[in-house]
């Protein structure tokens, strides 16, 4: 690793999530305001193999820090987890002249950039980029304020109507096996319940809150659930359930769905992504390797990505205080 | 009828819709501005029956006018549906000296309006409050505009992540047995094919048509699916059925939800409401009655109610063909 | 006029204005459909004077149905103005082999565009696009309703601080001579006066109206001045006038200037601009010319740009006495 | 201070921010949870010495959190500044039994609320809400992500016509003598300079970078100005000056003005105002007292309101770095 880069090349890998072309963005102007050569490679670790690359100067990246998605787009790639499938990666980024590589995405892809990196011993960076926030090392992932406001604004409008008929929905939002956008955005939505995966409520909790919120003089009600958690039943099991075992509510289901993915990135992401970035090209140029840029404490700061993929990113505990308190 | 009208009341029924709380303070200031008392009465022809009524002045409705969902409430009422129910009504609007009713939802809640004015011999007018847009006798219903405007931003968003990962998406919107959302908000969105009830598309068709898209070099496709049409499958075996036979496609379904119902009015929604308002306040005035207001070539203007609940409010033909010649 | 049409070229002229990029997707896949070839052109006449031109194809306007701006450009044109310039223009036409014209801007635009048609006998097209919706033979220009919903919600977040602090404000939109964006937004945004350039209101009755505000238990006022008229002020000195004469108001003065040009386009002006495109188009290939393409009572209309850049676009009367009524 | 607090008051004051509501809603339901009193003082310091005060229980804070403005309203007051003026506030708070106040502003508002802890021992915390995030002591205020989204959001839609024409704009921006809303802001909106009253950047070596930008290719630019800063002219001479000395540049000058105070807040301000509230609350029945809760290190934490009011908050040197390499 001690030879002087000249060429990175970017990758985004899994999840789209917005801020993640904010992120190439500033990748690009970093490559050039240091002399480096930036190559994007599309479809994630797809385009190593297909050797879908494009050289990506200040100019290419014009207009795009307010975009949703990647114009790097992305994609699975099963070829990439065989040593067949990342020798050929590896030759197609040597012939490219590629002497580094980073790495936009979540867990799996960082893993993935990993193995390239022990086998080929070819330096790489991550950076945490999924709305998910499920990430360590990090404060914020990139994406997950911006899902956090698009949450917000979509219960928001269910909340006009909610109240408008008096009824309690059920909101299923994104976040997999991790409730930091149901924590959040239920606090931000003024749920009543938040239903995460790292907290067991248990039906009958579930069904005495609600009893609770009724004689309290609440009209409507809106309940956050995990993707990742649904006491064991999907969320319009949950729904009816909910609908039979107390006939005061009238209930209704909503899955949010993919639209948590897209959007103009917040003011907040696109500045993370742009700091994040800044660091990601400079740690390499200055012979750092296998690392993850994360923000903790409110600064730009590295976390060993073999550290990032292996440790957990636990909701915090005076959320769920504070979101007790506020929907009583 | 010729007796001078001294309290007019004002309810929204069925399902609620943006724009309905402009509607309600545009009746209030016009009730006040013609030196006419205006009541309101809460959770539709529920709070007739419950004379639930509260007393409305131009400054009970400041800052409403950008509120979703409505100040009055809705709800369904069986009671309403019996004679016996609509006598209580009509009893507890003597009582409280209201002279006339204005009614703002759609086609069911005119009917009952209806009814109650045949049976009592009581003014009343019609406001078409839906975002459905499923209504005789006027080219937009209060809520319509604003509904198109969340679609629009919605499936922009999923667009985002589809593009990102080249996806076909089928988005299931809005509108009850009408295409009207789907239609105007699949054109506006950009969607490759748009599913409505009032065309029978035929499942050959989209294979065909999806297949023909894939080869033009579109990388990701939006299907809209309208709620009343899905070629007899729910909208997620409509999903499966195209992955099982255009396998070149990665499916994903989203079901946009009750969030399509609420939100701040967009300016043409309130402007309408405000105009609709003025209008059917007058026209009481005036000793009309059993009317609708609407807007038809861009005036407003009346309808009888019971030409309004019969008639069809059919797509447009114009559209459907913009729609498939810009898609190509 | 009569040999058959290859080729059409497409411009966009004057301010630029949301949903200008739906017209050129929608021309561009018209043009497709019906086997002709499209050839953008950039940065309006000047761009014909230049040859800066590109041929377009369906899938080079992917994705930009929902920008603002323009990706054609617009830039004024002083060369046009001369027959030496046009005839520069024409030539580069010829030698690129383009048959036919389509300008989307306003009357200006439309205005060389005949010029250019007389001088050379190229059929050409009109299709309004601009903010102001100052343009004749159509009751909506594309982005008029894009940049209502941009004002409304700006008013809508000046008025949170305006009532916080029981503040008047003076907000100036745009519109050019015309007073339309003023009235709707006005109407919209609830405002308690709007001051348009069709009516003279005069200071002593501006002054009065405001009092009697105060008196009627108002807290905040919400004033909308259309850019063409300020009573013989600037909006800034109307607001201090203002002040020193009704010292009971703490007044601010907002304009909310070129926010209003940009922005992701409405339902409303995607389709609207869909519409309008796919008929300039083939009334093109149908042989006709010279004609603006608008809306009329909701359909999509035909009217000689000759008349078009003549008549007039007054504002309805009906919205004026609306917006006395409710801002009682 | 030792006596158990029963009755917590709580004003805001200074100018309003979004998220402010959010604050209310969790002070009101904090308490409620702590079976305590809480009276919402109406108009910020005016409301103490009218004694407009009002209790306000669980239910009176319902859809208030997504709201912006404050429902409390704020005011200037000269008479709070007296000693005479501060003895009629304490009077009435005794009168009315309340034990402790919660101040949610800024600077000038905590210096008056701690004279009045001073000088009659009433317990007292400080919330900061403000969009300017010029507090020591948090390194968010309450309602600055919600601006930084506002003006980001604008920006985006003035580049739509920016790079449609080609221009050069100047916006200025909120921030009193800080230059945090133009900084975050301005890497958000990527913004090719940012001036800010913090950094001295001086016209030479403005004009020299935008010469330097036009060079690289950028068709078009948006220059983020501080209020704070003009480099020793208003925005529009700025505009004027650089238009005479680079005739290359067309140039447009858009000051945002009052729609940065208003709006929805976005999910982060209206979590952050629900975590500092409880806090707030929680402090005071714990007996402590003249504190501001703030976000320091992503956690919830104290600083004595004397170190607040002193202190400084510069604007990070990392974001000043990141804002250079990213618009090269």
């Amino acid at each position: 690793m001690s030879k002087a880069i000249k060429k990175i090349g970017v990758l985004t890998s899994g999840g789209d999530a917005p801020g993640m072309n904010a992120a190439i963005r500033a990748i690009v102007r970093t490559c050039s305001y240091h002399n480096v050569e930036c190559i994007g490679i599309f479809r994630g670790f797809q385009g190593l193999i297909d050797a879908d690359f494009e050289v990506l100067g200040p100019r290419d990246v014009n207009y795009i820090i307010n975009k949703g998605g990647t114009i790097l787009k992305t994609a699975r790639c099963v070829a990439f987890r065989t040593e067949e499938g990342r020798k050929v990666a590896y030759d197609n980024l040597k012939k490219a002249g590629v002497d580094a590589l980073i790495v936009i995405g979540g867990d799996g892809s960082f893993t993935g950039a990993m193995v390239l990196s022990k086998e080929f011993d070819i330096p790489i960076m991550g950076i945490p980029g999924t709305i998910d926030n499920d990430i360590h090392g990090t404060s914020h992932t990139i994406g997950f304020d911006t899902a956090l406001n698009t949450v917000v604004d979509a219960v928001d409008k269910i909340r006009d109507t909610a109240s408008s008929h008096k009824r309690l929905f059920f909101v299923e939002v994104m976040g997999r096996d991790a409730g930091h956008i149901a924590l959040n955005a239920g606090i931000g939505a003024g749920a009543e319940e938040i239903l995460i995966p790292e907290e067991n409520m248990g039906m009958e909790r579930l069904l005495e809150s609600l009893k609770k919120s009724k004689k309290s003089g609440k009209s409507s009600s809106i309940v956050i659930v995990a993707e990742g958690e649904k006491l064991g039943k999907n969320v319009f099991e949950l729904g009816e359930y909910v609908e039979t075992n107390l006939p005061e509510y009238e209930v209704r289901v909503s899955v949010l769905g993919h639209m948590q993915r897209g959007g103009a990135p917040s003011c907040f992401d696109r500045v993370l992504a742009s700091r994040l970035s800044v660091k990601a090209v400079e740690t390499l140029l200055e012979g750092g390797s296998n690392y993850m840029v994360g923000l903790i404490n409110d600064q730009v700061a590295l976390t060993p990505l073999e550290q990032a993929v292996k440790g957990h990113s636990p909701v915090d505990q005076e959320l769920l205080r504070v979101s007790d308190i506020i929907t009583i």
